[in-house]
């Protein structure tokens, strides 16, 4: 299977149709994200899935209103402190288990932004979802089906990246 | 494109055969670790690809000599500190790097290992690798052709991975 395609043609969506999601989808994006690898495998993600009111009401938390508003559902990531090793192998951990969702999202013709900015008000999100302090939001994806095509991206040159 | 069973059935593998792996492949490996997603598009990695001596140097650097010897080559993956925007959101951005590496080394029938265990000895490795202060290490990939079937792995139930 040529994976390249997938990954190079997933892009951030931020605006979306008014057409649910349904449960079955959101549970296979939620096992993608589960089956991602992390050091001595402590898997230390956990999601909550928002939609609805809930989902609006974070908009207070972030300067990405229009693409919250847009979103079908929103899926929030957390680091859960309590199966946490080592902080830096536990974010990228997270990380992989980001992008397999973004991957499946892509792949099923959803579409989906990363969004991180929301972290600067990290504290008064976790007062309002009254999360107890073994959870740290890490990001927040934003999903739904696409309004449009996306636009390209761009990526620096290989050669660039490269340590000799 | 189903992406769940390539998500599934990738696994660690530790062991590999004495067979070479073409340039254009490591190539590709590279370009789907380069188009991941990040925090403002800032592509926070570096990679440096070793073999042969270089890459059995780093066994003594880890716990992990078996599994360096064994690999046909290592790709070590770095923080460009000089384009680092959010200490967190560059280490998730590296994990999402990582990942797409990882699924794409197995749609290839390749396999390959993420060695985290290093990092207790990167200021050494650092300084072996004659490397700038703009650089931190974040991830070793050993990768080869797989010796023989990978086992089984296991996760946590959805269900207790979710917030209500």
């Amino acid at each position: 299977m040529d994976l390249m395609p997938i990954i190079k043609k997933r892009r951030s969506v931020r605006r979306f149709k008014n057409k649910e999601i349904c449960p079955e989808l959101i549970e296979n994006i939620l096992q993608a994200g589960r089956w991602a690898p992390s050091g001595l495998n402590n898997q230390p993600w956990k999601f909550m899935v928002l939609e609805g009111e809930n989902k609006d009401a974070l908009c207070k938390f972030t300067h990405c209103q229009s693409i919250i508003k847009s979103a079908e559902k929103l899926i929030a990531v957390f680091l859960n402190k309590k199966t946490s090793y080592n902080y830096q192998k536990d974010l990228m951990a997270i990380g992989a288990s980001i992008e397999n969702m973004l991957l499946y999202i892509h792949c099923q013709g959803l579409g989906a932004c990363w969004l991180g900015e929301i972290l600067n008000q990290r504290k008064k999100v976790h007062k309002f979802l009254k999360l107890g302090s073994t959870l740290e939001l890490e990001a927040v994806i934003a999903l739904g089906y696409p309004l449009a095509k996306t636009k390209t991206s761009r990526r620096k040159p290989l050669k660039d990246l490269m340590i000799k």
